[in-house]
């Protein structure tokens, strides 16, 4: 049977509505939030899936006949894993995004793989508790998505990844049989953690069809401190300081004197640009809890030698961090394209890898635009070029190698909360463990032997 | 080359005085915390690793051989994990048990399997960092131990598990291979996180030689609240409203009237045990933030009829502590064996678990002294007997079957944070979904395929 025929007659078992086979129809989802020039073909069918069996149904008939199956929910990664190199069925999730279930009394949610991870944010709120992962795109980005790319965000510092809010996974494998990981409570040590390994392995283990997550307390009061120093290291020494002395932020973020400029041009909400650098620091807590550790924050900061410290309101706080969120489509404006990466060093060298990327751009001509969490080690920097230029494209590759090899001398590692796709996966084989690299394909291998769920992501087989 | 000639060969390669053969040397290795009668043999050598290459070696040689592997920290679990069903070499980790470094500037800790947890804990807090997981052993057992197990601990609500602390692992994989697993950094998203599928493997995979722990900021105070209940559904709706009420408290405890009183004889801090249960509530945060956090406590525990409310000072919240933590010991002076179980749901079904065991214990007239970590679900029934008396064994397998039965009808798993073991490896089968069973095995097989790594744990295979 010739594929066309195979994918003709996935429309016997998916309601015909949901297939797309027109060429105009699957062109868009050739392409990411990436920048993969050259890597991209149309998928040869997308498919949106309405339901568990839906999933199992396609997967089942992939696998039997071995054609590539590429989940994909907003597509707003940026490392190329809802790419199809091979070609193959894109499963769309657009359509699975409810939230099924909200329990205050469980603090849990169960949600579809598709349901807009802001939306599992602001229903939780709604309720008094918390879903804390907040990678930047949350207002449209899913929750399969930040699954299968182990997302994180600026909260990161104190709440962690999504990696520690699953619960519960329900999973289809690639002979198509569903299968259930984890238990739908706060603890497990019944055995191996499957759904761990699901959570990062960007859909090429098995396909996410539910998940139910961990919600807990929503915190009383949130406040923000800013500041901005004149050098990186009287930045980064005092937020050591704030962590030695018993505070405990939500969120420790940073911005460089070009994403400073780039995005108040673009938001105007009264960034100062002048400086070399802007820490943000988002408590939680109490109303006194938050107070009083913003006031002492406030004196190491000016310990420091920082200038124009803001503790600003609630209204001024949103702006500021939806400015900061912007800081991707703000540099969009400056070039035709802007590549966002994400790489992460043990804290104390964080003041090194931003001075080191700096450098590197400066080398190679390129624009760069310096975002991160800084309470994290890991910082984005957003090289702002043009791709269709021969030079650039060639700088950029140079940049990127020589930024992955700074990153691996300090200590780091290539993703922190994007993930591997296709973009990191050359760099992937020289920066981690050679057996570690083996005992992940021998696991890929034993969970999707004809190699059929997403493939060409994270490492060659 | 008979078995013993291939165990003497052992000492070519490992400094002879870490190598125990004498039968009466080898003797106390045939047990750990768990009552496993029947199920235990001695094992055929005992060898106290010194380093790396130490593990490597033997790991190497026992691989070639086909000689079982049980790894051993302080042999406090309490389900059989460290136990030798089929002889074999146990590696005693108790000299390899240093921290060997500790960074306040990155707030990581790089340690030896062997070193144990409290120290770890203490030696994070002198330098005003913070060590979260707290098993109630933690003055003994170790971080191997830990990792094995999946272990948590009363602030496991707030702080998750060893799992959420865990950066980075070294290990030797089944023939004998290091190999180093995550990135000593605060995230990590470069490939599979086959950190977290070797954390609750109970040395199944690889066995753990170092490890890299996450520390955080640690909170400026601390205050527990306490407070009796009549009947357990007051007190878990008491804990239902703190919940909602934008407080997260680092634990929330719970003790029957049986364990009150098993502990009060004991330790004597003045528990009143004339009530159904007590609540133990653990806040922490700043000093103003505990004290505000405390008085909202104390106005929904009268709200939920509670009597004698107290607020200790921090000498006697320590007492309480050690009392609360002693109970598996007061336990074990009312009869010659104490079973302590290990069960979680969700948190909706607590009440229900709770009464559900306290009713399976009378059926079979077993004397049951509950303590657990209400805030999530965890209970741990800790079943008074004389495992020679034959009735009351028989009455104790029934009960203990339909304790999990009610488990998994609640929606909840048989193991939180103590793992599985031998002791539940039976109920395991049971309980879990059948293809991630099936999974589990093919991922034991893919990284030891000669099953020399403790077998007979978790699962058959």
């Amino acid at each position: 049977m010739l594929l066309k025929h195979k994918l003709e007659k996935v429309k016997s078992f998916i309601d015909s509505d949901n297939v797309l086979t027109k060429l105009e129809e699957r062109y868009c989802y050739a392409t990411d939030a990436s920048n993969n020039i050259n890597k991209t073909r149309i998928p040869d069918l997308v498919v949106f899936v309405e339901s568990i069996e839906d999933v199992q149904k396609i997967v089942k008939y992939a696998n039997t006949h071995e054609i590539p199956i590429i989940p994909r929910g907003a597509g707003t990664n940026m490392v190329g894993a809802c790419l199809c190199p091979q070609g193959g069925i894109v499963l769309n999730f657009s359509k699975m995004n409810k939230i099924l279930e909200i329990s205050t009394k469980n603090m849990l949610a169960r949600v579809q793989p598709g349901a807009v991870l802001g939306d599992v944010k602001i229903t939780a709120e709604k309720l008094g508790l918390f879903f804390p992962p907040d990678p930047s795109n949350y207002k449209v980005s899913t929750i399969g998505g930040a699954i299968a790319q182990s997302s994180g965000g600026a909260q990161s510092f104190k709440y962690g990844t999504i990696k520690d809010y699953i619960l519960s996974l329900k999973v289809i494998t690639a002979n198509g049989d569903l299968m259930t990981l984890g238990a739908e409570t706060m603890k497990d040590a019944s055995g191996y953690h499957l759904n761990q390994l699901i959570i990062g392995s960007e859909g090429t283990l098995a396909v996410v069809v539910e998940a139910v997550l961990k919600l807990i307390p929503k915190p009383e009061a949130k406040q923000l401190v800013l500041a901005y120093f004149d050098n990186i290291e009287n930045a980064t020494e005092a937020v050591d300081k704030i962590l030695i002395n018993n505070i405990s932020p939500a969120a420790i973020d940073f911005m460089d004197r070009n994403s400073i400029k780039t995005v108040e041009d673009y938001a105007q909400c009264g960034l100062d640009s002048s400086k070399t650098c802007l820490i943000i620091v988002e408590l939680d807590g109490t109303f006194e809890s938050v107070r009083t550790q913003a006031e002492k924050i406030k004196n190491i900061f000016q310990e420091f030698n920082s200038s124009n410290i803001q503790i600003p309101d609630e209204i001024q706080a949103e702006k500021i961090w939806q400015a900061r969120r912007s800081s991707f489509a703000a540099a969009s404006r400056l070039a035709p394209d802007v590549i966002s990466d994400d790489i992460i060093v043990p804290r104390k060298n964080i003041a090194k890898i931003i001075r080191g990327c700096s450098n590197i751009c400066k080398k190679y001509n390129l624009q760069l635009c310096l975002v991160g969490h800084i309470g994290d080690g890991n910082i984005h920097p957003q090289i702002v070029l043009n791709l269709e230029n021969e030079i650039e494209f060639k700088n950029y590759q140079s940049a990127k190698s020589e930024i992955y090899r700074l990153t691996q001398d300090l200590n780091g590692t290539i993703s922190a909360e994007h993930g591997v796709g296709i973009e990191k996966m050359i760099y992937l084989e020289n920066t981690i463990d050679k057996n570690a690299l083996e005992y992940m394909k021998l696991i890929k291998k034993a969970f999707d032997p004809k190699n059929i769920l997403n493939p060409g992501k994270i490492f060659k087989l």
